[in-house]
């Protein structure tokens, strides 16, 4: 295993975890591409697991202290604000 | 944030993981104690979560090179065969 030393946690943590947010933002955009299809009904089932399991990791990488939480909170923040579009979006429709 | 020379965090990531599968061990057991009372309808649901939760933080620890794949099998494993036995424990009931 690579030893602390060669490794820098914290900001492999934080490129991780963008990374991960990164695909749930690409699923929320599909999702927005597409309002006009009929809504796969378990696409918000679908967003909300991920960003649980996000969260979770976030939370985790907050208690290793690999990122301060208000890095974390702002990773979800910016995924919940691009949700909450997505449905009014699709409200709208 | 204390620099990667003093945290040990491949040794605190395993620590959190294990204090988190011990948590849902806490959950399984006071199922299993109480299989005479009703069930609550949602405990297993709750434990997926917790389950999906916690391999989600183990996924991210490996991909962090903080913890070996094969160890946090061994963690999910363990609470998979007394989730199992918890659930032949309810049909008996």
């Amino acid at each position: 295993m690579a030893s602390d030393m060669i490794v820098n946690h914290p900001e492999k943590a934080l490129a991780l975890l963008q990374a991960d947010a990164e695909k749930i933002l690409k699923l929320i955009k599909v999702q927005m591409d597409n309002l006009t299809m009929p809504q796969c009904p378990l696409y918000e089932e679908v967003l909300d697991t991920q960003m649980f399991g996000l969260s979770r990791e976030i939370d985790f990488a907050v208690r290793l202290g690999l990122i301060e939480a208000i890095v974390g909170k702002e990773i979800l923040d910016k995924l919940e604000r691009e949700l909450s579009a997505l449905h009014d979006a699709s409200l709208r429709k």
